[in-house]
């Protein structure tokens, strides 16, 4: 990940909103790998501001004010999807050039849209790592969180160049990027990630309702779900709210199937549940 | 684990009934740890009866017969839950001592009820040991797979020494014993086991019925699903249909939850989408 000493950084000075566990490692990874020479930045809390500038995620705690950000080749917005989308749609200067690390991408692009309808319009390419854990804040940042890492980038009218350029940063952390239209991200990871985040809510959800003391008899079983279901529930909420109409298509989907198993449940019907089991196992054999 | 060599052993000669993972596993540790002398059995696979042999598992292929059980101490059955019964309810000689490592149990003491009304009663202990993972198979077999495991044991007219000895036996291997009822423990593990195992295979079922393609994109979410989905699904199907009236109950739960979900993204209600979070992912926190 080292790149040369006589290698001239691919982004002198970068801009970074929000100093949690995606935004905090990456700019360690950056100034790390030689890409970024200097981060200024803050966080909407100033404590995480401080403790960013102690970690060595920030080298200077600056307010994002356009005599700032003018100083910047590159912001990178790592805050929660539902701030993301104001200040996407508030516009910056139009040579800015402006990424993002949010979940959801149609959202993201609504603001970004409407700060072009405004007459703010910059250079925009937006972003995905699919990376993180159920920890958060700058003290859960840590080098290497996105070695061999997907990292989606769905642009929409940037440059060749712009979207070169944010590659080579993702790709210079250890990502792999993949292009997508922003409307195939959201139904993709609506499916794939936030309605199966849902249904670990749902079932600890209904565990509580029915005896709070039967989560501390589980054994494997519920445990996995504890863990998924112990995720922010700010981001979360965030998520579901900024994709909402792909994912309640979704969740709807999952309560179609869950009634299938409740239907072939009622009849006691075995060889129907076997061979739904099958088909469903049969899945994890064909994954790469 | 090793009992000093001048200990007798517990239980001289046992049958083993299946000797899949399970039954395989126990059968290697109670050997080693000179808990039990000799291990006679069989599986319904002759193939997999030969394989046992060669790996140690058994000693000897014996049929489940009653010149063969008659000269054993403890006849242990581990095989699938819809066997167990018919088993159970077909009944043994008077004076064996009969245990098994079934996930339900309420079904499993109704055969065993059926044979006492048929005049063919016996000592029985019913055991279920909360371990094993997707794999099976006497290959699957492993020494230590009990060290640490919750063993639910759920009598309900042995003696106290029967109860003792089969305690002593999987307290031999690992194991921790918890006594409950047969009743209590399929309500518990209808919600703590049975319901979520359900629930992975409807989030599976769903984004293959949407687009199979979609499985292939999954980064950390839907993955967890594919592997606990991928487990036995003969297995599964038994448990369900013999756990069907609780299970049916806690998947019904798990579907009220699931709306409540849909109702909140219905509204776009972030407030009572983060609270349900906060408060569904503080369970973690508490967990011992």
């Amino acid at each position: 990940m080292n790149r040369s000493t006589s290698s001239p950084p691919l982004f002198k000075r970068v801009y970074l909103l929000g100093t949690g566990l995606i935004g905090g490692s990456l700019a360690l990874d950056l100034k790390d790998s030689g890409l970024v020479e200097t981060v200024v930045g803050s966080d909407s809390l100033p404590e995480r501001s401080e403790s960013a500038l102690s970690i060595g995620i920030l080298d200077e705690i600056q307010p994002m004010v356009p005599e700032v950000v003018r100083r910047c080749d590159l912001v990178i917005l790592a805050v929660p999807v539902l701030n993301l989308r104001e200040i996407l749609s508030t516009g910056f200067e139009k040579d800015t050039l402006v990424t993002d690390a949010g979940s959801v991408k149609g959202d993201a692009v609504s603001g970004y849209r409407e700060a072009v309808a405004a007459g703010r319009g910059y250079r925009y390419v937006p972003g995905h790592p699919i990376a993180g854990d159920e920890k958060s804040g700058p003290e859960a940042a840590r080098r290497g969180l996105f070695v061999g890492a997907r990292v989606i980038l769905t642009p929409v009218d940037a440059s060749r160049q712009d979207v070169s350029d944010v590659s080579a940063l993702w790709e210079g952390v250890g990502g792999r990027i993949k292009i997508m239209d922003p409307d195939e991200h959201d139904e993709v990871f609506a499916w794939v990630s936030h309605m199966p985040h849902m249904a670990a809510y749902a079932i600890i959800d209904s565990v509580l309702a029915r005896d709070p003391d039967l989560v501390d008899l589980s054994g494997g079983g519920l445990r996995d779900y504890t863990r998924i279901a112990a995720s922010n529930p700010r981001m979360w909420a965030d998520i579901a709210v900024a994709n909402r109409e792909k994912l309640l298509i979704a969740a709807r989907g999952l309560g179609d199937s869950l009634n299938k198993i409740i239907s072939a449940l009622e009849e006691g019907d075995h060889d129907r549940l076997e061979s739904a089991f099958q088909r469903i196992a049969s899945v994890r054999r064909s994954l790469k």
